[in-house]
């Protein structure tokens, strides 16, 4: 309970329920918690002893919005909500090739505060992992990969658990890269060569990763190929990331993920109508 | 029970346990039921009312043989496994690169016993599809891939269930197979427009199909391109991929992948010492 000096709630989707974070008028974290949508009322006021504006992010129901245009504008609509006032961040949406972000338009937008000169791509990794090309404060076009899920489901699937190699996982980058059609049999030959040869756990599975992010790569290629990039993203993920796109010769820019969401909410806390 | 006439028992391992099915001399299946393999011996006497011989394939443990090499030889090794006269059919492994089938060398082997002129490649869709280049009645080289096992979860994973959409499952295939290394950004593409637009489900899960199977087209070219195909399957699954090669202009034969199977079990029934 952080009764005195909440200004703001931020939320979070995260599968059905709502990440909540109280927040003080300077930015600071004072307290977090969890929501039911339909508990939310309830779930603020324990948390904050006082109702405060939420604003949340990657809501379903928030609407989507057509690029080319700034990740977030003065658009975003305030209602009630079950019993709060609740304004939500509208996703983005691309018709040609057809791609929706709900979620990194957020960090999208907390990185431009931080950064509005930022010209070039914006790599945001995730269970939907976003390629987005920046110019003029605006997303001009976005590419998203399953990547992710992909990846963590077929480890699941060959029984790869723990380890690192890091000289496999640059060596599986660059092949899955020049023959990304490959990669199918790649992750089946991974598992002949296990029962064959035995290598260490983590080199198969570092190859794994490697392989996954070669063929996105090679398939983003048209994004990042002479850009500027920036990886905006938290913990193992974005560090496989930023590696692979450092293997091509372009070191990039990394923001945490976590806290340029935040920053993102935050710049929509400004745009509340009192 | 078929107690008088069970000639032997055809053994096939799925997952942790065995598929039984009591065969006649003339190669009728006279009875069918499953085992744990510890509880092998019980399960064979209450089929058979004996204890036949019992033919297995597709089990780890019967080791694994070196191609270029026939499906099937006379190295079966016969011996004693919980009071059962097991005979286990030996998987087939590549070294480079590393391939290896526990399962589909049987249905290759009941093929070329029907077959034994020909000389092309075997396709065989299954959680572990094979291509094997067939000469002169021998494996001479193979490639696998883990296609279905990631179609299938990735449909999950998009909530694609019912419905077929034959014109959009050519569509992505073609796509596909012309620029394969797109897959993971397709499939993000493919929820997009799920979202966006609202096709028929149908439509989503051909296109899905369509597209893996694509990108595995594109990279067994080497071993399709030209070539007299046969695919060996059974169900939606090897339908997929027989319309899928014969949209390449070869026009494949097909078998009944448990027929062959079973056929291949009972070659390796006339191998037996008695």
């Amino acid at each position: 309970m952080a009764e005195t000096a909440t200004d703001w709630v931020a939320a979070i989707a995260e599968g059905a329920d709502l990440r909540l974070m109280a927040m003080g008028a300077g930015g600071t974290v004072l307290a977090t918690g969890r929501a039911a949508p339909e508990a939310l009322r309830r779930s603020v006021a324990e948390l904050t002893g006082a109702l405060p504006p939420v604003v949340a992010c990657g809501l379903g129901q928030a609407g989507l919005r057509k690029v080319p245009c700034r990740p977030l504008d003065d658009t975003l609509v305030q209602r009630p909500v079950h019993g709060v006032q609740l304004a939500a961040i509208p996703g983005l949406a691309q018709e040609s090739p057809a791609h929706v972000m709900q979620g990194p338009e957020t960090a999208i937008a907390g990185f431009l505060a931080l950064n509005p000169k930022f010209d070039g791509v914006l790599c945001l990794p995730g269970e939907t992992t976003v390629w987005a090309h920046i110019s003029a404060e605006e997303v001009v076009s976005f590419v998203s990969f399953l990547t992710v899920p992909l990846a963590r489901t077929t480890a699941r699937l060959l029984g790869l658990d723990g380890g690192w190699d890091a000289a496999a996982f640059s060596d599986a980058l660059s092949d899955m890269m020049a023959k990304p059609e490959r990669l199918a049999e790649r992750l089946a030959s991974l598992r002949a060569e296990a029962q064959l040869r035995g290598p260490p756990e983590g080199t198969a599975r570092a190859r794994l990763w490697g392989g996954f992010l070669g063929a996105e790569l090679a398939a983003a290629r048209p994004y990042w190929l002479g850009q500027q990039v920036a990886v905006i993203g938290t913990g193992d993920i974005a560090q496989h990331y930023a590696a692979a796109i450092a293997a091509q010769g372009l070191p990039p820019a990394e923001a945490d993920g976590a806290a340029m969401r935040l920053h993102g909410l935050g710049q929509a806390r400004l745009l509340l109508k009192p």
